[in-house]
């Protein structure tokens, strides 16, 4: 790109500009009315989600390309579709944008969507584009569910196993390594955060360090399990499934999943798959603090009978896990059968919250 | 309200207590998963909508009350649902708050969403709360439609007529009535703009006021005209409709329908239905304006053979006209039959452009 065009903004454009540019990013078909219509199969139930992203809050325009951040928003609503069972139909895209932005940037947001959607085959069918003083990207997703095979985290029962269908704590792990580039470096200075992050960091391979950083910028929403999930399913008596996804952490999947379900759940420390990264770099406690608490691995989290979930989990293979039970009561235990910690409760405190001081 | 209450700030209870207070408004067995499941009946398409309102550019926080905001979004969106021939399902909210916005603000939002709701029984079903430094208000509508009925820009057909289901301007009037609070009281000093706008709007009545701020505040979206439309056209010959909302105005509707369509039109400036408060108040010219370049009435244009619009015009009653017809060509004309004004050429320049400097 010359630096003529990637210099041009907004501004210079306008909305009807910038429309014209983005169309073609849109199936043609559907664009050019007051609305969008899509077919939908028959006997299949509507599924919509919709997530607002801000910048400065959510990504930040000056340090996340657009092509990451249009991957991480169309990432994040697809997962939503996929906790619920559900198969994809369409996004809607609306974009608030201040005149300054370069339009090679909103460009690039539309490109990151389109590689992440076209993997999933989930057309963009409509949007808004408005001024704004705040970058601000609004999606709705829309897919398509059979009524009988919908996930909801209500539906937990005593005595199911806890699936997890990856490794959880890259994506927080990749965001650091990110936030602070001399992570891993050699030592450079005498700082002491330096010194400290670097006693970890050294020890991390470049490769390894574009690992993490991918599951930070790329995630992958987990809409590939589903037909293996039916598959063992549909062979065994009719269960239904508890579940949703793990985009603030595994520990809140797990809790949100025990409150709407009222009962219970014990998970084992040792059993929670972490990206294999990690050994190396981070200590134990570390790695477990990212893998709960860290967010936006957009894993699922599923609550099957245990026959089927070994089967699940084995078909799955690697980082996919049985990662605890769910129990009797209302208490979330983190237990280490190695003894070496002792029981802690989990609770949702330590969760992402918006708006406090 | 008592102070303290209005006084809260988002920022006070946080993303969960905001989340919690709305909830009400949503019906309790569609919240607390990742996405919502909506039904759909057999044989229909899905229709879809989104459109985001920032504060400084489509409201302001400060001057138009939560409830009026909410009304305005919902209806916008409605109308385009609307637009498509369709019923709606639900809409998605994605809210960008700061921290300091009061939360009693947000809660009337969320009011005046479900007073305009509940008018089309459609629940909200979803949405989003994140911190911005600009209030944004994303709303998503999914709406069901009857595939041989979809309503479509592209489809005007040389030979027909132009209909619109009511009086234009009146939105666009409403909102310089709340902009200049002065404009229709008694000459209060010697400031010539003052005396310029009172030299109308001294004879706008109090009443007259009242209903042209009502049809700003509280625009209704045409979903009532659907039933009656389809009734005439179901005792015909098949025909396509072809149409869209008026809400950047009714030449902007005309002149997107044409271009769609590759055709042209007539308009006849005496048939364009005009609220009849401007008849005391404003020259023909200034009332012409409103009605064709305004915007926000959200009534539907639609292009229908000569007899089927008669009969729908009859059937609507007060405001619904035929106001031209759809020609060869590409040109959009304002024409007077009573020979008073020249012919003009309508063009897109005159419609609302968000970015430009």
């Amino acid at each position: 790109m010359n630096s003529e065009l990637s210099s041009l903004q907004v501004q210079d454009i306008g909305e009807q500009g910038l429309l014209e540019r983005l169309q073609r990013f849109c199936p043609p078909e559907i664009v050019g009315d007051d609305a969008a219509v899509l077919s939908t199969e028959p006997g299949q139930s509507l599924v919509v989600t919709t997530d607002v992203l801000v910048d400065g809050v959510h990504f930040s325009e000056l340090t996340t390309s657009g092509e990451d951040a249009g991957w991480r928003a169309v990432a994040a609503n697809l997962s939503d579709i996929a906790a619920m069972g559900a198969t994809p139909l369409g996004i809607t895209v609306g974009l608030g944008l201040p005149g300054e932005v370069a339009v090679s940037w909103v460009e690039q947001l539309y490109q990151g969507m389109t590689q992440c959607l076209q993997r999933y085959n989930t057309p963009i069918v409509g949007g808004d584009i408005v001024r704004s003083p705040t970058t601000t990207i609004a999606i709705s997703a829309f897919g398509q569910v059979n009524p009988s095979r919908v996930i909801r985290r209500n539906q937990a029962k005593v005595g199911d196993a806890i699936v997890v269908t990856g490794v959880h704590g890259g994506s927080a792990a990749g965001l650091q390594l990110l936030l602070h580039p001399d992570f891993g470096e050699n030592l450079s200075d005498g700082d002491s955060v330096r010194e400290a992050c670097a006693l970890h960091s050294a020890l991390l391979l470049s490769a390894d360090r574009t690992v993490l950083i991918h599951a930070h910028q790329r995630p992958k929403p987990r809409l590939d399990v589903l037909p293996i999930l039916w598959e063992i399913l549909d062979s065994h008596t009719p269960h239904s499934v508890a579940g949703m996804d793990s985009s603030d952490g595994l520990a809140d999947a797990v809790m949100q999943i025990c409150r709407a379900s009222g009962v219970g759940a014990v998970i084992e420390r040792t059993q929670i798959p972490l990206p294999k990264q990690f050994n190396s770099w981070l200590t134990q406690e570390q790695a477990l603090e990212y893998a709960l608490y860290g967010g936006e691995d957009f894993e699922l989290v599923l609550c099957l009978p245990k026959e089927q979930a070994y089967t699940f989990v084995q078909q799955l293979g690697e980082g996919a896990a049985i990662v605890g039970k769910i129990t009797d009561g209302s208490t979330v235990l983190l237990h280490d059968q190695t003894k070496e910690y002792p029981d802690q409760v989990l609770s949702l405190d330590r969760g992402f919250q918006h708006f406090h001081r």
